[in-house]
């Protein structure tokens, strides 16, 4: 079973950009193209091929281009059962076209209920006697907010399965501060640096060949201040990077997450590939330009950064 | 649109007690009934037959008895799609017994995500330009971790649906004071107490006549002591108390989470009451006076605990 950080690696590495495409589906902001094209069908036939037909051009666009995809699960969810048809649909297919798949859920939850969360997604489950995998994906966000008791289960299954994690570090969002950045008594230490020290032990045993280990940490490209003694911190775990993009980072607020290498994150952009493709009367061949631009775009942005790295720090 | 807490104290009073049944299927810990009622079917339907079978049997004989069920969506989703399918079967049947149905999902994103999970469970998606309820249910368990900004889109839709929220304060696993434990440099105050303090924030509004907030705290019956201080902190507050049964906690430590009205808390047992049967060759009857034994022995510890609640504090 390969390490999941030496395949996360050698995906960047091979196609030559740490960039990854976020799938969130939000049917009413697609194309008329993708919301009309199953309008004879039951409502449930449609969530589950607008969906699904609207990520496979995605897909199709981008899997010689970029290394991973992150489908953020809550917008299946709220489709209901379609919408994690859908989801199961999205990651077929991102893994026939070889992108590695991480799935943004942030799940966690104490001891065998984490065990229950991990079968789901990166080990497996026991069903009528029988060991079966369900969505086996590369890799899942997860909470550390339970404690690391509820991380282990987790971590477990990386080392059995050859899958990874990022635990949330830093987030991106505004309100990120008001737990991950309280400073603790005892250590003078903002939470999000013990958490950055978790991280660092709980992946100390699942280093790959590159050098990285499969327990990586979430940390926002809207913090680059925090970003920067994190990456001190944590020299060999994974950075997942989201903010980029509609969330407004650029490519000079991510390089901070980065090591001398240029290696050590993957950034994310979601909305600002898949929907910022002007009126939504937009044709299928000039929405999949539209995708091609926004990611070489962003490709361009982000490279370049790291190339000038030099004089951003 | 009747207020949450309102609904769920109503019930509380109606049934007599304040226990709730964990519903967390586990198929390989079921009975043999029930593991072989569908065994000539394919195996998505005898997931999907077992799981909803199983609980169809426990809420059928708890209906009357108790005011609330909590699914815990982490054993359905590690079956997959049909495991989804037997977690909206449960949900819907729950809910024609009369059932207030409380889903520990322990969710949260960042903002627009947020609002998904909350559409999810709690509002609407608009699907097609329709507003469509999704698997609509009373309550769900959320996540604080990534700060205020990302339980407010909850709290509006608690507001707008009639629904609830309870969120995690202080957890019932060994590891849950790792980072809710931690003390505050600037307060002197625990991370728990100061969630606590959040939670009475975001609920003040959502106040109902029966002096209880739809805001509730999720505050684990293994910490009694942490327990004493956040009652008092959240007087108007209800608690969800896990950690009784299979984790340990008895009568005498739930007593700490309720107010001096006896009112104030629900407490959870899911193994304890639905797996504690002996051999797995008990017949459907057995298996019903199992359960119908269970639930009461727990009301009369719950109870007995609450009578004599004086002699605890």
């Amino acid at each position: 079973m390969k390490n999941y950080a030496d395949r996360l690696i050698n995906a960047i590495e091979k196609k030559g950009n740490p960039c990854i495409v976020g799938l969130d589906p939000r049917i009413d902001q697609m194309p008329d193209f993708v919301q009309h094209k199953y309008k004879n069908q039951s409502i449930s036939d449609r969530i589950i091929g607008a969906i699904s037909y609207f990520h496979r051009i995605i897909i199709n666009t981008i899997a010689d281009i970029v290394p991973s995809v992150k489908p953020q699960i809550a917008f299946y969810e709220q489709y209901g059962l379609p919408g994690m048809k859908a989801f199961e649909n999205t990651l077929v297919y991102a893994k026939e076209k070889g992108l590695i798949t991480i799935v943004d859920a942030k799940r966690n939850d104490i001891g065998s209920t984490a065990q229950a969360y991990s079968n789901a997604f990166l080990g497996i489950t026991n069903i009528f006697s029988k060991k079966v995998p369900i969505y086996d994906v590369d890799c899942i966000t997860v909470s550390p907010f339970l404690g690391e008791d509820t991380l282990i289960p987790f971590v477990k299954d990386c080392s059995e399965y050859g899958k990874g994690i990022f635990v949330l570090v830093k987030t991106s969002n505004p309100g990120s501060g008001d737990v991950q950045d309280l400073k603790i008594s005892e250590s003078g230490e903002e939470i999000y640096i013990s958490l950055a020290k978790l991280v660092k032990k709980l992946g100390k045993n699942l280093i790959g060949k590159k050098g990285y280990s499969s327990i990586g940490a979430v940390v926002g490209a809207t913090y680059p201040k925090e970003a920067e003694l994190l990456r001190e911190l944590m020299a060999n775990n994974i950075f997942l990077v989201p903010g980029y993009g509609a969330q407004g980072a650029t490519g000079k607020d991510i390089v901070n997450c980065f090591n001398p290498d240029n290696l050590g994150a993957v950034v994310n952009a979601s909305r600002s590939i898949t929907y910022n493709y002007g009126p939504n009367t937009i044709s299928e061949t000039d929405f999949v330009k539209n995708i091609e631009k926004n990611i070489q775009e962003m490709i361009a942005d982000v490279n370049g950064a790291l190339d000038k790295k030099i004089s951003f720090l």
